[in-house]
């Protein structure tokens, strides 16, 4: 059973809290601290927490907290981790894990020279379709992974501080492409290394320093790409949607907008505000349990499986570096126009791994382009000769 | 916390314990009953349940057990009830409650004689896309419910007995139409009183006794009607779907086979079965997290919160018994090409409910049709004169 | 080239127009004939037809004009065929056909008599996406057909007439019903008798004499369903699908409300009406090309290409005829509450056929009930004993 | 009416003519050329083509023909071209215009100053979804365009050329992103100039020389940016999927696999082989009137009645030397790793065009960051100072 410090009590807060305590757990929250007072206090009555502070180290040093959850400002993560490193308290972190490389590295350094449980509250990489698809992916089911792309826009976040650079250290970047980046690199394999990134960022609707709208490229060193889109400029909604191209196969995931969930109303009935749509009346798309389909459960889950069980969970502050690695090399691009490589000062993965290759044999002398069955029913390849590159057709008996 | 004691080992009793002991759950499994010593031995292997029993009685009078998960095939479910009333234990038992409403008016006054808690595991009005929809049904969002429709078709279920029309008491009616009947009653209202039933139902695909195949109306005192398609011959996977028409709104539900997750799959790299899926090449459209997305957890939830708040869960053993009502009612329809009245011994909703009325004013001498906007722009309204029962347009202003 | 005759310059009158003077087509309307003289004149004007006229014998008449197309209200329909008939012009004539069986029996028996061409314009059997699926049901894609459901609901008709049960000669049932039943006829085989109906229709919203809301069962004689439902109370714009069962495999059509083409607008931006929705902000659901997804263009050169050739055009006066038949003992069911037989004084089709067989045989002692795969990947096979009836299962290694 | 020479009688060229002679066209291949005696002759016989040769100027010479369609590989556009203009016949060509800008602006030039007709096929402008979309976008149903995609990618095409650098002149960039680039131009606004280009291109699965999955961005003078995604190394079929981000709206097309016709078998039926689908068994996705939803229909209509009337088709060489010096760009960038300029010799569009503005006026000192409405239903903005940049909150009333 996990005793939780929540350092936070703001929308994502309690977005984990729902989660934590929601359905048959056995782990509670006992202790909360905020910021504000007002804040605290609401929050420890809502989710019925014994303990409630303004003093985020009284929540961390609380005798009967095992576990501490950050659910605060990117600007003050590295502080809180540093505390739970002093105190010796399991920690996991709402992402991304830093503002940028230089904060997360400190963070993994310091939570691995305490020896303390850290994870990285990635959800995306465990709602029930990730999970699902990971698997097949793992077996094999869709062949060589070649492209693996995933999308997170909506019409901006709801508290004043996202839009702060200062205390974000970025825009819709660092907010929604943390998400995004880790779930490519899920798919394309963790292990393998992330080489450069080409990223194009604008602000082009919203009067703020930061990006409101980017899209980028991240090379991996078999070859692989991964994509980013991110925008807080999308009308319409939580576009949240993942697509997978392999070998032998293809993934589409639609975490959100179009779930098989699908109401119209007039208006002319009560009142009704659908969580995050844009609009009430109409055709709405609700998602049944946001809790569930965001991951949040399964996450908790394997966090709280791994420091019972003495293990690592799948997400941890390591990982968190990697994702700040590669969103430092995105920024510098969408300044330098370059494809800018990814700097890892720490890398655990494999070394030295070449690109895959596309030579598919089909005789001695030729490499298979494509078979296909043409109009008429016959078997056709077509193919490549291998010393004189001449391409060639053939029909089959 | 409960300490349930699981009747039966097959494929929905090991539904319900991945359900019961998933994610982080307080809940556990205490003893595990089976008719076959090897089936009772593996289930508590497998989920860690410390004691088996080949003894039914032995299973439901276990000291530690305080909640009994009946997971049995339809013919035992009574003589199962009979023993948690005579023990005194709680009692939870899968749908249906019984083959017929003979069996399940039994059952209701014997748990309600004995004074013991009692549910009804209809999961499907637990889903979580069924749960939020019914909160917008209620507070209005759609208006006046007019019809409601739930489907569930699939190729045929797993286990043999199933198939038996003894053991079963039934076909599709009464394995599937439980589920539709419930989900469409439960939008209109669990305290109007279902009136009739037509039926027709066939045997059309498989060598059976009893039917594969079926469709129902069910009429209910306020005008609504609800209606089921059920099928054990239907190719492509499970279809579970649900459609509600309200006076101001529509509602569609796709619970299993379009859930905005898709696959393709060549077939060449590794193998892949998708649950319950036809097929494991081309594409395919797995479910993220079957559990919750059939609602086995929701459902679980609020049975333990109620057995311990003292209070009754949403579905009682009287709404199985109204559900066997009307399937009695169905499988007569079916038999006498009428529409046969559901015969309720036992009724606890509102009376003298009358039709809805179809009758929207407009002004003092006419209804109001229909107000639409023409291709012009304009406002167009159409009336019916309330004496003369004339029709005509206004185009207004 | 064909010359016609445009009767009626209405809602679906011009929507013809647009189909059969769209694109490149080589045939032109060179009459149009209106009740009122404005209408007629603008129609004119629109569509660069040559002559107009209040007078209906004096477009039918007219030496140029070699078909007739009614777009007339349904009482107005046998007076304008029997025109036809008096001046031998081919005839095309909306759906449906009569206002009941007697009334397009007449029709048939008079254009037969007259020896003229003669095309019932039930555009959904002529749908780009109809086409394909029947193709494939003929060629045996998805086996015998066991279920045809075709659904067409809507907020309610434009025009005023339809409103009127003696203009319009019913409601939703005889609007949209005719479609449906069409649709479903054709999937399970036009040579199929139709012997009983079982209809539920009820006036649930509109202040109005015939019905808003009907579900029909209509069964064949080889053992296959039709199903209907239609709606003039259904919100959230135009529901046109179809859904089909056969013994393997299943088809799944939707015609308008999604078919790939979604839009979002927060309504800030200019104004926007979609056609046929009901709101013009949120997200809204447009159809490419309506004129080619409703069928009206593969129609059209069906009829005309038939009429050119002399052949038959897939769909007579003798499929109206049979429509209304179907329809009438639709009618009569709702209202006596039984199965009523379809009366049909004329049938070309097969007679005799016998329901098919459910019985598939596995070996000489056994029916095969079901043959799956297993969690543990064996295949399984569930069967009856012929003699005892016996469920038993057998695992294949 | 048209009359055509054909000069190809390949895959692309058979595609127009089923669009060309369909349905109920006055238009009519009056002569078919093609290098193989064989394949014209086939033509000619399948198409009632009255005239046939393997000599290419005899047919565009052909006294009858006034109009010449090419559906040549990419290598003998400019020589088909050049002959056009010898003749004075007008010309329309199939996609990519040239193999590159040179090519392109040759031809350009030469058909201009020959003063024939000239129009660039680009069928994926003419779809009923992109013209529908075109039309709200026009009429600033989805405010400022920030963002447009299209993406084409399937397993490969059917001809041996196309696998052939030199005669194909590219690979996927070529063949598909030709498509993807004016649909995004179009979308984004044709007097609008493209500035530079980025793009990650790769051989990843095919043993070819030209690339076989390629992503490009490219840069629009007002800020707006277009993407392209093409591959011919995708598995499940032809994906062609649109989207559009307005600052208003939001536009998502699919053209193809998810078209609202879903089809599954379990193949026992008889033998079915959808178009470009990969697979004949499972869950099949099959478009209803491919032609139509291709644009073929729109597109020559838009080509034929512009000859007719002596204006420009929305399409001509222009177009497609704007796209060829596009792609060109894109070829160079994925070489060199910058974003590179796009260099027009021939621009006609708007000249310094500025960026547009995000800065949305609150109040005299305030810019707009977000409004909406918060859980409690107050409604809330997010604002930025213009003098201090520092971000605020502010509940109304």
């Amino acid at each position: 059973m996990q005793k939780i410090a929540m350092l936070g009590s703001g929308f994502i807060g309690r977005f984990y809290a729902d989660s934590l305590q929601g359905q048959r757990s056995k782990d509670k929250i006992v202790s909360i601290y905020s910021r504000r007072e007002e804040s605290a206090r609401k929050f420890a009555d809502d989710y019925q927490v014994g303990h409630w502070t303004v003093d985020m180290e009284e929540a961390i040093a609380h005798r009967e907290v095992n576990m501490v959850c950050i659910s605060l400002p990117n600007d003050i993560h590295e502080a809180a981790v540093m505390l739970c490193c002093k105190h010796k308290k399991a920690v996991i972190t709402t992402k991304p894990l830093g503002r940028n490389a230089a904060e997360a590295k400190r963070m993994l350094l310091a939570v691995e020279q305490a020896g303390i449980f850290n994870g990285y509250l990635e959800d995306l990489v465990y709602t029930p379709k990730f999970i699902k698809a990971f698997e097949s992916v793992k077996s094999g089911t869709i062949g060589r992974i070649l492209w693996a792309k995933s999308r997170e826009t909506h019409p901006g976040p709801h508290s004043d501080w996202f839009w702060d650079i200062e205390k974000a250290g970025g825009g819709c970047i660092l907010d929604l492409g943390c998400h995004c980046v880790e779930i490519a690199r899920t798919f394309i394999g963790k292990d393998i290394r992330p080489v450069e990134v080409m990223c194009w960022a604008d602000t082009q609707v919203k009067p703020i320093d930061a990006e409101d709208h980017a899209i980028g490229l991240v090379k991996y060193e078999n070859g692989a790409i991964g994509q980013f889109e991110v925008s807080w400029t999308f009308r319409g909604g939580l576009d949240l949607r993942d697509e997978v191209m392999g070998s032998e196969g293809t993934i589409w995931m639609n975490n959100f907008l179009r779930t098989g969930f699908e109401m119209f109303t007039t208006g002319k009935g009560a009142d009704y505000v659908a969580e995050k749509a844009e609009s009430n009346t109409g055709w709405l798309f609700p998602v049944g349990d946001e809790l569930n389909e965001l991951g949040y459960n399964h996450m908790f889950t394997d966090m709280f499986r791994a420091v019972e069980a003495g293990t690592q969970p799948r997400e941890t502050f390591y990982d968190g570096y990697i994702v700040n690695s590669i969103l430092d090399a995105a920024y510098k691009s969408a300044r330098t126009k370059l494809w800018e490589p990814v700097v890892l000062d720490i890398w655990r993965g494999r070394e030295g791994v070449s690109k895959d290759s596309h030579l598919t044999e089909y005789d001695a002398d030729h490499y298979l382009v494509k078979e296909e069955t043409t109009h008429y029913g016959a078997r056709k390849v077509i193919l490549k000769h291998k010393a004189t590159g001449k391409i060639s057709e053939k029909v089959l008996e």
